[in-house]
């Protein structure tokens, strides 16, 4: 079979490999500092010359921001095409006194490449490529038609993103997308992450007098515009945590008993979660473990609150107005402005009558879940478990991935595979950054199997 | 009698007495200031040679801050002793623009002088001047023994004053204190105000995880410290807005029938209050009306609250920190440390096991309530009927005095006489601070008479 002979080169090749991604790393593609603009560029640069000389047509898009590479090898006109994204942007290197080896030198010891973005995202993109360059070396060409697209901006939220992916929808088709961003469940426990949770993200504002107030002079007959958000905000939870929202669980999906058990199985040390966070105690939902609770379950939190006098001391002040924000992790099948709606009445219908309230919808993220059953899915499970020799756990994620949802609502993709390459703890936005050296190889191996995977996965 | 004689003297001598007025208020004696430093002591100076020009016996005290004048004439070793309290020092005049006269050039127009200290309180300590030198005129002597102390940092706190009264508590023996540094009720209707609220001011700090966390990763487990202080807050108020502490109501003095009475046939205009401040509704107590409600009862009121975000837009954070400033206005016979105890155990049992809550007492003032029946009290009554020619109500005010409280504290002072002149539009810290005439007579006048009426109040 090819891919023993692709594996094969994959091990002769390695050194090359790491001299290459070295380079790479070398440029310091900070996007959020101006004074970097011609660094980042020269990372697109670097991107587009090596995606060509691999044999692949490749572009350089100018945007508003930083620029998108773009690449692709498409010849099997009724084969699958794979999406592969990356980001060729770092977070900045600060502090740098932390770094035992400058950010921005490429260094190998112990079996680990140091560097600013050798785990988030160039060093984990890069074995795309490499699969890519050895599986075109060992057959001469490509199982499955192949795109891709590094963006610039994704340590800055991809500001320009969704604009480029509207531009170039058609160009873009594909029955699936690879996205290597993240890391794997624990070391040696690789994982695809089926699962994100959305986000509904309200703003509150009370009023209550035009001015602020003595409280001598006016306490007692003044309504007082914290205590009415107080008051609300108390009734949002139930006092064993759950959401007080009517509704607001009504389109939950539940969970199914393959995940629980899956759940169950994974290697989650609670007691050193505990110890990280400074904490004797964790709030689970009830019925539910902490697991559960923090990665696919619904939550509400209240993220800020003001209102009146907070300097030291004393001040005996009724202030005018108070203010909160809340935000809400959703899961399938809630919606967010559906999720909106709904605390929107709530709170609106608990306010009492002598304050104005007002509530706004901030942001919204819709919650994502991708069927462990689609091939696509499987066809991701086979590679990696070729690729890493251990079959991966799936996993769901506590957060949201914005670049998710634009690749989910402008380009219709449903098979979105988040497999993460790297670790816990290789520190993508801490000093120190590192890759190991066996992830990388092994997520090389993981993506050339799945070109050969993929062949079988026709769209519909 | 000998008041028919005074009172036509006072007539006879107004002009005189308005520019002496002027002279006083031309001194920008600002306290807050040091650039003002010397007109500050160039005020205490003027206080001090007029009293000395009147006959007193006078002394300029050099404090730490701003100099302290005391002056007496106390002949009498078996009548009563008269304590009066006034501030030559007045709050700064910005915005300067907004006066239609210079702040520091006094002028007389339609019946009112306008200046900066006009009320606040020059004025009015300056009708006790007048008052005794124009009696020493007509009898040769005073009927009773006196002792003024003014001082020249009231408008930043009086920060000495404390210190002050321990040194000269000896000398400072009185049997009563008069302090006319404030309003009648409304125009025409003079009041003694016999009722001041105590103050228990509180700070909650609320301390969950060790650090802030990413609300997606950890939403779901983390306690989160604003939604366990929004919760404890919310339960400081019963529903229908009295207070949920228990036993805070324990030790407080019923309303009397003559209080509501009186206090229900004062002109209070609450359709006007709800206009000024902006509000289609007040917060009574159920069970009393707005005015007992604000003056005489006692309130909860939270007058700051803080933690997390509070920037535009969103930012998924669970805050690892969240506090609250709580402060409690107190009637007879509450007392503030009692208070800060019953407050701090209900939100102690209250506080949800996962975060930890740490409650402190930053301030407290004792309530004030002078007896009506007092035979002092009963004497400045006459001595204002006589006066402005009509009796005075008795009133309750919502806020604290500090130095009262440092009156009863230090010099264990019982019978004090809050008389206030001015009124309620003087304009007291406001650009065009005013003092009509009539009033500055009117107050003439009544000191006069208070120490006629004074000379039947015998200490125990």
């Amino acid at each position: 079979m090819a891919l023993t002979d692709v594996f094969g080169k994959i091990d002769t090749n390695l050194d090359r490999y790491v001299r290459e991604l070295k380079e790479l790393l070398a440029i310091p593609s900070v996007s959020t500092y101006s004074r970097h603009r011609g660094d980042v560029r020269r990372a697109a640069e670097w991107v587009l010359n090596h995606c060509k000389r691999m044999g692949l047509e490749a572009q350089l898009h100018d945007t508003a921001g930083h620029p998108v590479v773009t690449a692709s090898r498409c010849p099997h006109p009724h084969r699958p095409t794979l999406l592969i994204y990356g980001h060729y942007d770092v977070q900045p290197a600060e502090p740098e006194e932390e770094w035992n080896t400058p950010p921005f030198q490429p260094t190998v010891r112990d079996e680990f490449i140091y560097a600013r973005g050798a785990s988030d995202d160039k060093g984990q993109f890069f074995t795309y490529l490499k699969a890519l360059e050895v599986v075109l070396a060992a057959r001469g060409d490509l199982p499955i038609n192949v795109k891709l697209l590094v963006e610039g901006e994704e340590e800055i939220g991809s500001p320009h993103l969704g604009a480029f992916l509207k531009k170039h929808r058609g160009q873009l088709k594909a029955d699936a997308i690879a996205i290597s961003d993240g890391a794997q469940f624990s070391d040696n426990v690789p994982a695809i992450t089926y699962g994100l949770r959305g986000l509904a993200y309200m703003e509150l504002n009370v009023q209550a007098s035009r001015t602020d107030l003595h409280s001598g002079s006016f306490g007692g007959i003044a309504p007082n515009p914290i205590h009415a958000l107080v008051t609300l905000l108390a009734r949002l939870k139930n006092p064993d945590g759950t959401i007080a929202i009517p509704g607001f669980y009504d389109t939950v999906a539940p969970l199914e008993l393959w995940e629980r058990e899956a759940m169950g199985a994974l290697p989650f040390d609670e007691e050193k979660l505990k110890a990280y966070l400074g904490l004797s105690y964790l709030c689970e939902e009830p019925g539910y473990n902490a697991l559960e609770s923090k990665t696919a379950r619904p939550t509400l939190d209240i993220n800020g609150i003001w209102g009146g006098f907070s300097g030291e001391g004393a001040k005996t002040v009724i202030p005018a107005k108070a203010g909160a924000k809340v935000s809400m992790r959703l899961v399938p099948h809630q919606k967010p402005q559906q999720i909106a709606e709904l605390f929107t009445r709530y709170v609106t219908d608990l306010c009492p009558k002598e304050v104005q309230l007002q509530v706004k919808a901030l942001h919204g993220a819709e919650p994502v879940l991708v069927s462990r059953d689609l091939p696509q899915m499987q066809a991701a499970a086979r590679a990696i478990e070729t690729g890493f020799g251990v079959a991966p756990v799936f996993i769901r994620e506590g957060g949201s991935i914005p670049i998710v949802n634009l690749f989910k609502k402008v380009l219709g993709l449903e098979a979105i595979l988040l497999l993460g390459w790297g670790r816990p703890d290789d520190g993508a936005h801490a000093p120190n950054e590192r890759f190991a050296l066996s992830d990388f190889k092994n997520g090389i191996r993981s993506a050339a199997a799945l070109l050969f995977e993929m062949e079988t996965c026709y769209d519909g």
